[in-house]
């Protein structure tokens, strides 16, 4: 009974990151800006769709539970744009560390770990699966933002080369998506949407 | 080509969801109403926190992407309140089929064949695994109207009866849930916020 309390404790909590609002807008929605919840539920299931882009193994289920879980950190330590001052990532950084014990410490002590070193993985994107959902994270936004006139890129001032960088993930891992992204990137130049300096 | 073009179209389409309003609200974000993309995220990680209480094997994976995926429909068919009439019901699931054909259509024969095959098992409620995900989508709503003071309960002047009723499910599959969600209705009565006639 005290661990079901603590695991409705951390399911209520969650309800915190539908709060947390992101840079990027919802068009459908009077384009309000969009928050990490709903932003956690598209990218798991855009990972879903385009896994076989991937051309090392990815286990699909590790990936989309460390999406689900990526922002989680956020309820505490805010979103951070992925494009502002280097200084401001290394505070964040720290926060969002001191968030994860927080919050995943709600649950019980063996999901705890579970769901903490998930994120950590997800967080150091050094095996094949964080690096695949940390692409997915990061091309979801560029989808986005095309389909929103430029969007965040415009409102920001982003440089190509930003998101260039930002998205190279996907070029050992998914050449197929690299090359679309690349291709997008191309476009917004030609529309203004990113400077190209 | 053809097949990514496919394969975002659908992702992109999934912007929509974050634009349908649910009955139940967040109390973290000034009571604004719920909508149907970040509760399909809260609803596939509580179905993950609780997976152990189900007394028989449920696949979590099969689970979570059921619960990712199970109110895409309502792009096309908007959310219908779990407590309104029966004929609505009957007019709605008809809606919800043709909303699964598009959506789902938009990708690749199959892909779209695979997730319109697990919609229809989450609907039909027959495998352990859809019934987990029912059970897991239904004793969401009342843990959330009883943060809530009663919430969509007390606005819809919703009974006892129909609460018990919904969450049925959990009675031969989880059964301590169970026993949580009634002990739950019980205080919900008692607090004037469900109706025992």
């Amino acid at each position: 009974m005290e661990e079901l309390n603590q695991q409705l404790d951390f399911i209520m909590e969650l309800d915190r990151l539908k709060g947390i609002y992101r840079q990027t807008t919802v068009k459908s929605d009077n384009d309000r800006y969009e928050n990490s919840a709903e932003h956690s539920w598209q990218i798991s299931l855009a990972a879903h769709v385009l896994q076989k882009y991937a051309v090392e193994d990815v286990n699909i289920t590790r990936v989309m539970n460390m999406l689900l879980i990526h922002d989680i950190v956020e309820i505490d330590a805010g979103d951070l744009f992925a494009f502002s001052a280097e200084q401001d990532h290394a505070a964040q950084e720290e926060k969002e560390m001191a968030a994860a014990e927080r919050i995943f410490g709600l649950l019980p002590e063996k999901q705890c770990q579970q769901f903490k070193s998930l994120w950590v993985e997800f967080e150091n994107a050094q095996t094949i699966d964080a690096r695949f959902a940390k692409a997915m994270d990061r091309i979801l936004p560029l989808l986005q933002n095309m389909r929103n006139e430029g969007g965040s890129w415009v409102r920001h001032k982003v440089k190509k080369s930003q998101v260039l960088q930002r998205n190279n993930y996907l070029q050992g891992l998914a050449p197929g998506l690299w090359l679309y992204a690349c291709e997008q990137v191309d476009i917004a130049v030609s529309k203004g949407w990113l400077i190209d300096e």
